[in-house]
């Protein structure tokens, strides 16, 4: 089978990069009003693509923002069900004048095709959408059954899809699903990502005076609402980076030694790490690694802190207000309401003298997200990706948060394997991104190889939770 | 002498309100570019006021900014010579549809002269002026040597003040030094300020990563610069409000028992100030109390801090710095840049690990002034006030820094008397400014009269220096 998708990719080659510049030039911009046509354009392109790839469902779907594209070939009830995810939205292209190329013009450039969304995510969804195509004119029909769930507000935070999955349960079910957005470890080694962390944030508003006061006239009559808030915030961790509030921890899971042993297997290169940052040292909570303080151990970071005078020079004013904003990134199986519970209790047990202190939470809370290294689909992938890079794949976490994981598990009950081709040096998000067309290649080869391998597991064990 | 001047100011009193008029019609707000010509009018204003006074020398001099008006009557060598200072220049009136009536279109209402400078200090330098016209008019002459220095550019900061002073030591050169700016404890009870704090300050920067980071991928790795600046800011003071910068208090003079009890016999009040300030509870240094601590022990505020994301709702950022504004206020014996080495020394041996710490120290540092409670030209005036308001004065002191009177001490080597007239009501800097009439007629009998007996008492022992 190897041999077939080889050669079938090898002899698409041009058509299969044609089709994907057609798409690259649509300017699907979702974060900017005056891009809504082009959004619309885009769904119909991929919902073009699908059925020209065989699929026989093909939906725009309505979702009160920019539509999903849903599509379902089903094969068999005795066969599994996955459901692959992606975005045909991208993201603005400022600054403008730092693209060598024009942004929805593609252009191949040293073998990577330039373009915004070459990467994140118009390459990489297109991938297993010629993967199903080859199965179409390979074998007539894919080896399991497929859905595809491919939204156009992913970079703007996907603000109806949770909506859309609880409405469409039924239709969405399935036994695995497969997200096509993101990047390997970097194009030469190939990489799992098991878990990502949770997100629970609030912010601290501190009320001292009624109005700002003369720091001369009053100062030392009345509490100064930014030394409370510095003192609040100096008690929620200690100085060497222990997160200080009572239970904080309580509910983070243990390591199991294959993931302890999987995160010590990460390269992982200290002193490029911090001449990347700029900084002299790094820093966090003693006892573990830098990845580990990154990816499986929760943090706790102020994000903003204000008041008072902000200006050039001197203003002597004791003000009314102080405020900041904190996150903090959570594992398993912290809970992001409980551990805003135990953050607020903390702060206000902690309330300096002469000052109101208030608690806001932030909407967009997320759970942490984790798959077993040994979970099945995991296996089968780091097999398949094995034998295409000719390594095996790093088992890494993201420190940061993947929200749609969190939902797809929550809300539709399945695990979601992060199977996807872009690079660390494909510069999403910026001026001149892009994508090897050798990845391009390589992706749609192993879309195909892991359709086929999962389609030889019990549907059962693709759904086996943590 | 009393009713002398009694009934010369009743007589004269509509010429008086109406001289006045003239001069308030000037909106000679130095804040403002363009009132630089009204700037100039009211210097003129002045130097013909202080001609029409009797002052045989009136010079408008240059400073490189606003001019001042400098004034001479030489009546012996044998007398003290004093220098009264003040200023013809104004605040701006934002809000203007707050004002009842237009801020240059002086009004009478309920016995009070409504006007932007009414009271700061137009209303108050002119006490003065037309004391020594009633000395020209009843004696022909005033009691003792007289000079004025009465400058442009006060609500800005004096920005020209001391180069000047220094140039014109000699010029400038007198034994005691009167303050026509500011007010009274309130307009039935007479007060004399006998010290003001000092002011040093300076900004904190924490660096961290060269650049802001994603708090999600990088949290954990690295320290955070705000929770860095959290921790330094902390460390500056005890949760009761103590500073703990080692060494800050060493130079702190202990109060004599005349100064506490000075202090003691200030009726404040409180419940109200806390009810004016909107808080729930006093709070500073323990051991003191509120008076003590606002004017005769030294603080450390921050006056500013920031950094991150101020916004609404979450932005998940580690930033790459943070930022805080710190004042100290000053008590006799600290020395400002003495102060600021141990608080820079403090925070530079308590720098959070992963950060790099900096310290700018801004201009215009004070040093506290403080006149000895037993000083002569205090004990006479004490005398004056409690004749003309039927009660004794208050002796207080400022919380806040009056650089005026440092500069006259450090550059002239003169003490100065806070004597003028305005209230806590007269809304200075702000909408519907006002004096009584009440309170003019009082301040020119009591500057007459200060005058008078200051003739009487010997040069050398107005000079003593605490």
């Amino acid at each position: 089978m190897a041999e077939d998708i080889t050669a079938y990719v090898a002899a698409a080659d041009d058509d299969i990069v044609a089709q994907l510049k057609d798409f690259l030039r649509i300017p699907s911009i979702s974060a900017l009003p005056e891009h809504r046509g082009d959004i619309q354009r885009a769904a119909q392109w991929v919902a073009g693509a699908l059925r020209a790839a065989g699929m026989p469902r093909v939906d725009i779907m309505d979702t009160g923002g920019a539509p999903l594209v849903f599509a379902h070939w089903h094969v068999s009830d005795q066969l599994p069900t996955v459901i692959i995810y992606g975005h045909y939205d991208v993201q603005p292209v400022d600054p403008l004048d730092l693209w060598s190329t024009p942004p929805f013009e593609p252009s191949v450039r040293g073998g990577r095709l330039y373009a915004r969304g070459a990467s994140d995510d118009k390459g990489n969804i297109f991938m297993p959408i010629k993967a199903v195509e080859a199965y179409k004119e390979l074998h007539g029909q894919p080896p399991l059954n497929i859905k595809f769930l491919i939204e156009g507000e992913e970079e703007v935070g996907s603000p109806h899809l949770a909506a859309f999955m609880e409405k469409h349960r039924d239709l969405l079910a399935a036994h695995l699903a497969i997200c096509a957005d993101g990047s390997m470890w970097d194009h030469q080694t190939p990489s799992l990502v098991t878990g990502s962390r949770g997100l629970a944030g609030l912010q601290i508003d501190v009320t001292g005076p009624a109005g700002d006061l003369h720091s001369g006239n009053h100062g030392g009559g009345v509490q100064n609402p930014l030394h409370a808030l510095a003192a609040i915030l100096a008690g929620l961790r200690s100085p060497e980076g222990k997160i200080l509030v009572p239970g904080f921890y309580d509910d983070v899971r243990d390591l199991t030694p294959e993931e302890k042993a999987a995160i010590d297997a990460v390269p992982f290169d200290e002193e490029a790490y911090k001449a990347q940052l700029g900084v002299a040292e790094l820093f966090g909570e003693p006892g573990y690694s830098t990845l580990e303080r990154q990816w499986v151990r929760p943090t706790l970071e102020v994000n903003g802190m204000w008041g008072g005078f902000q200006g050039e020079g001197i203003k002597t004013v004791l003000p009314s207000t102080a405020h900041a904003k904190i996150t903090c990134r959570l594992v398993p199986d912290q809970d992001p309401d409980k551990v805003l519970d135990l953050v607020e209790a903390h702060i206000m047990a902690n309330v300096p003298p002469g000052v109101q202190v208030s608690v806001r939470r932030f909407p967009g809370s997320a759970r942490p997200y984790v798959m077993p290294v040994k979970h099945i689909a995991l296996t089968v992938a780091a097999d398949i990706l094995s034998s295409i890079y000719g390594r095996r794949p790093l088992v890494t976490r993201m420190g940061g948060t993947l929200p749609v994981a969190e939902m797809f598990r929550r809300l539709l009950g399945v695990n979601m394997v992060f199977y996807s081709f872009g690079g660390p040096d494909d510069q999403i998000h910026a001026p001149d991104e892009s994508l090897p067309l050798a990845a391009i290649r390589r992706g749609i080869v192993a879309h195909y190889e892991y359709l086929g391998a999962l389609a030889r597991v019990d549907a059962r064990q693709l759904q086996v939770s943590p």
